[in-house]
């Protein structure tokens, strides 16, 4: 054990991450609609002493327009503001780090500085900001415009939205409120710094209406593959999540992160790449092989044609237990599922796939992280294959259902890691930063 | 006893409402930062059989760059996120509703339709909001202009705004969400209802990726005194807060808008009227006066000739102990504290005031609520006296400080509203609309 741990987050992303996993008898069917459902899975990872937690955002009902996509899609039409569900956990949990996703396309600097600064403030320290940009068509939609911006605009609009937050984050000094009542004085105005930012996308005077927050600046996350996101991550954040399912495209995403925080003066290790895993756990393979199997077994075939339409066009007219076509053509306009595509064909001709094998595939999410089904022994070799590879300071956990899948996790996984030396047993401290091993910024002025 | 009752929102302004309350020893330094107070001071609203708690809000340090008017605003220059803070009391009471300001202004329907759907959704219908028009220079220039907007095109924008939300919240029929796990219909996309609006000031597709909540509609409430702020009441309101300190002017008030009410097609007790009241609680009439008498000592006097100077202009000259100057201008525009400057005047006159007198005037907020110091029976009677007298179907409490004023006005004056049959012992139901007797409004498709 050379002492490096491993950085946890869990995603709670209600039923879980199996496309099926709400029809499951025992995942809740209000997973999406009560806020205790979330309280309680935070509160298991908070057992398990993850990081954080993560919560996706789309700020619109996803495909629900589109027929197909729908089929796959529907039990993720609607949903809640992260930030809300975050601010409730944030009084139901002590020490977990709090991730929710805010658009710089769509949200003002001001209106998300003051979201962040104020989940880091009634969470003592906890708060993480995923920052996205919207490409999608029901976003631009819900906001003025007829189709998304260019990923050119969207970007120079981030990059100026990130430095009006930090900006905005730094309009008090840590002691200007020195809540003086012996000499009535509240506010120490010579710690003030208004920010008076002019830009091409924002002008915003500041100050902030919120403190300097006890992180200081919230931790920054951030995803994607492209040149810009790559960026992104290279200049700001403390996390980048990693959507690459093979440990040799993980590995070169990781050093290319890394390359750009060296390139942005920071240190590489100030930036930890986060891949995804989806993992079935049993205490045997068989038991957890068949809980996959469960989930798998209700994927309903019109959902598992509407799934591989995006990567094979319409496969319809075949039955699904028909081999897979092998002449299909594969349609995805994107690198990394095109690539899937061509290697699930060669895939589905070495292992004679049917049409029903190859959507399942999908099901568990094979396309975009660690898929497996496993005992924790099997799970954590695979996760320091990838930790010791080159790939992975960490993982994002996405737990196949909830709160079972959170559960086999923390109760499994966790303590298998954590007799390996590769995970925490206690918490470092009471902050994100704390847990991340990440300093505090001090003021631009002190 | 006619069986009419009051209905009592309960402001949460951190520290309460008189200027020099953070001052005091009892009320906590932490009062602004940390939410555990918020959470208090709702639970103990609650214990009182509040119909609500409220989060007035502004997007800005109001004033922090005018050292005279920052020196009476200081305590106020930083707060939180109110609708975060809401979400957390959410989590932590079970029946009181919970109202947050959202700007017209500066926010966007898409986001602030999300929100308050969410708000209702984990709080099982207690979501209120109350809506404003921004009109401060320093919001204007956090959100890249460099005035205001006037008023006509502040209400043009929010009288749209307001469309667009409540078209998103009906984006689904109440029963959109089978979650039938046997047949695999998560979402039943008959009842889905596409907004597609396109305007003035908006183009939001929609729909709203957040259910019907369960209020259908969340509670909407406003405030101000213009003519397009009492037609917005008339409209939409279920509560318009009333700002006038005097018998007269909020009778005046109070009939203008239930006028407007009717004028829309609504009934004239579809929108509950709510002065607000600040009230230092005592066993006797000594007590109280001493409570007040104590906070208003810690009102130093740099910080009175601030507030007077936007009504009488810089009186720094004097000694505060000299006479008021029966000759000063009144400067005030706002008619009704141009008017109430004018009856100050007179007063001191009268009565002989001194400027440190009229200053005490204005710290316990004479100008804009009910303020008094007495026993319950005297807060009573005097509530009694506006809700029979044709100004008042309720009260917005103002705690003149937190905790203390919140606890004094539930535990001393609710129950002698409860003993004289005009205040309810017991909650009606589970949501806000329970509470203000207001019906949950059926969906158009229904």
């Amino acid at each position: 054990m050379n002492g490096r741990q491993m950085k946890l987050g869990m995603s709670i992303w209600r039923h879980g991450y199996h496309v099926a996993a709400w029809r499951l008898p025992e995942v809740p069917a209000d997973s999406m609609m009560n806020v205790r459902r979330f309280i309680d899975v935070a509160r298991a990872a908070e057992r398990g002493k993850f990081d954080l937690v993560f919560m996706a955002d789309v700020l619109g009902s996803h495909y629900i327009e589109d027929e197909d996509r729908s089929k796959t899609r529907g039990h993720t039409v609607v949903k809640n503001d992260p930030l809300q569900i975050l601010a409730a956990i944030a009084v139901s949990t002590s020490n977990i780090g709090l991730v929710s996703t805010i658009s710089t396309t769509y949200a003002h600097p001001y209106t998300a500085a003051r979201a962040f600064a104020t989940l880091d403030q009634i969470s003592g320290g906890r708060a993480g900001w995923n920052i996205v940009t919207s490409y999608n068509m029901e976003e631009a939609r819900n906001f003025g415009l007829s189709a998304p911006a260019d990923t050119a605009t969207r970007y120079e609009r981030a990059f100026e939205f990130i430095e009006v937050a930090k900006g905005l984050w730094d309009s008090w000094e840590d002691d200007a409120f020195p809540v003086d009542k012996e000499r009535g004085i509240y506010v120490d105005r010579s710690k003030l710094h208004v920010l008076k930012h002019t830009g091409k996308h924002f002008s915003v005077r500041g100050p902030l209406d919120v403190p300097r927050s006890p992180q200081g600046q919230p931790v920054l996350i951030t995803a994607g593959d492209s040149d810009s996101a790559k960026e992104l991550a290279g200049r700001y954040a403390s996390i980048a999540y990693a959507g690459q399912p093979q440990l040799h495209l993980a590995a070169a995403y990781y050093r290319a992160v890394k390359e750009r925080a060296v390139a942005n003066g920071r240190s590489a290790d100030d930036v930890k790449v986060l891949p995804g895993i989806m993992a079935y756990v049993g205490r045997t393979e068989a038991e957890a092989r068949a809980k996959m199997e469960k989930a798998q077994d209700l994927v309903l075939p019109e959902v598992g044609l509407a799934m591989l339409k995006p990567f094979f066009g319409d496969l319809s007219a075949y039955d699904i237990n028909d081999p897979m076509p092998l002449d299909v053509e594969t349609l995805s306009s994107n690198w990394n599922k095109s690539d899937f595509s061509k290697m699930l064909i060669e895939r589905a001709r070495d292992e004679k796939l049917t049409i029903r094998d190859m959507y399942r595939i999908l099901a568990v999410g094979e396309d975009w992280h660690i898929s497996m089904a496993g005992t924790p022994e099997q799970i954590v070799d695979r996760m320091e294959e990838w930790f010791f590879g080159g790939a992975a300071d960490g993982f994002n956990v996405q737990p196949p259902d909830t709160p079972g899948g959170v559960d086999d996790f923390v109760d499994l996984v966790v303590p298998e890691l954590q007799r390996r030396g590769l995970f925490r047993k206690e918490y470092e401290g009471t902050t994100l930063r704390d847990s991340l091993g990440i300093a505090r910024p001090k003021h631009p002025a002190a």
